[in-house]
């Protein structure tokens, strides 16, 4: 039996101003640029050409995701919609890593040690210690938490442990009854739940990409397996934008 | 700084049908007996007579959970009170042990098997398929889960790694913002909660019971570590009522 669970949507963020400047960014929160920008309109018009009418959206509390997700819904007609925040959907923690540049990183530790910090399923980077800014328990928007649930840095098997909780709890009870969910978030967080719903091996997530701005349609059957995944809009260009993610550490 | 962060009562439901004729439960959905129905009362009152006021209370979605939360809020003057009702603080589910005499399952696997299965912080009883009426799946209450998260079986590590996530989002934010907080569970949804709140280890939680109907109450800082844990009433009773569960499965 399918056609009764709803279908969903994962969009990554479009280009922020660390990633303009190649920097580890993490859970520091930068706004969009102007192709942030753009990449997050498109994005909603891409997915409006496919024809699907959200019910709830899902985002970070990162100004990049909740930012995209509201310019991609305003492009498609739907900027009145309910959306839902939760830290659970932020991107990794970079820990110490967070605020550098990503070429000077990999000249410093190394190509192999800086790729490990940012591939490797459980091997996170030095943590900040909880005087450092980049700590989130110096955030106002984590106060509400309990200081052992934040992180000082993280590795992917850190952010699979606390994004699937919220997939179970928040998203999946939505898709079952039927609602169209869109999720607007990260690399990582992305990674992470990517993970979970086509069943990629530790091994095989490693160079996995997923391209910025591209959304990615999935539909289920009524037991929430995958039936069908894809990406929305111009197949050869988002070949093109997954490459390119994978050179930002090359010297 | 303390006196911000709000108070935790944590109660286990009295005595159900299945406790009575001493069979394994987990989340087969059995109620209290009157005995059962008379501890939920008389913990009511043993709170109460403490003097905390209740802000919201959170339960498992199993009557005899249920049942015993709003006995107890009846006897506190608060059966108004809002109630959250969640699986993840079920009790640990059976699997195929659910259903079957604890002294029978002594005698048929041995007692050291039996201990395992019921101590061991790692070791799950074998799984229930997704035909049996003891699965998850075939039960309404669950129905807008996705099928995955459901148990065929539990060792105390899943319940622990389920409950946290609730702790982390549904309850800490409460306490941290000030709201008196009551948790009406199960022995080891209970447990497990116990562990992260006291930081009790694997082998320490072996031999930890948590009495039936006797209120624990827990004083946080402000960064929600425990700085006053204690359950309320009779010291004494309280002793010999966590000692008795002990014996269950004693041939």
């Amino acid at each position: 039996m399918t056609g009764v669970t709803g279908t969903l949507v994962i969009l990554r963020h479009g280009e922020s101003t660390w990633n303009q400047q190649n920097l580890f960014t993490g859970w520091h929160d930068v706004p969009l640029t102007d192709k942030g920008v753009a990449e997050a309109t498109t994005a909603g018009h891409t997915i409006a050409a496919d024809g699907v009418q959200f019910d709830v959206a899902h985002t970070s509390v990162l100004t990049r995701a909740t930012a995209t997700c509201q310019l991609a819904l305003a492009a498609m007609g739907q900027e009145w919609l309910p959306v839902q925040r939760h830290w659970r959907l932020n991107e990794r923690h970079y820990g110490a890593l967070q605020g550098l540049d990503k070429k000077a990183t990999t000249k410093l530790h190394g190509a192999e040690q800086t790729h490990l910090w940012r591939r490797s399923y459980d091997v996170p980077p030095p943590p900040v210690g909880t005087d450092s800014p980049e700590h989130p328990v110096n955030d106002a928007r984590y106060r509400l938490l309990p200081p052992d649930v934040l992180p000082a840095t993280e590795c992917l098997a850190d952010v699979v442990a606390r994004v699937l909780p919220y997939w179970h709890d928040a998203v999946a009870p939505q898709l079952l009854v039927g609602q169209n969910v869109l999720i607007v978030a990260h690399g990582n967080s992305l990674r992470a739940l990517l993970m979970h719903l086509e069943a990629v091996s530790r091994d095989d997530i490693a160079d996995l990409n997923i391209p910025t701005g591209v959304p990615r349609r999935y539909r289920f059957d009524d037991s929430l397996h995958v039936i069908d995944a894809q990406y929305l809009g111009d197949q050869e260009a988002i070949a093109a934008a997954a490459a390119q993610v994978a050179t930002q550490s090359r010297v």
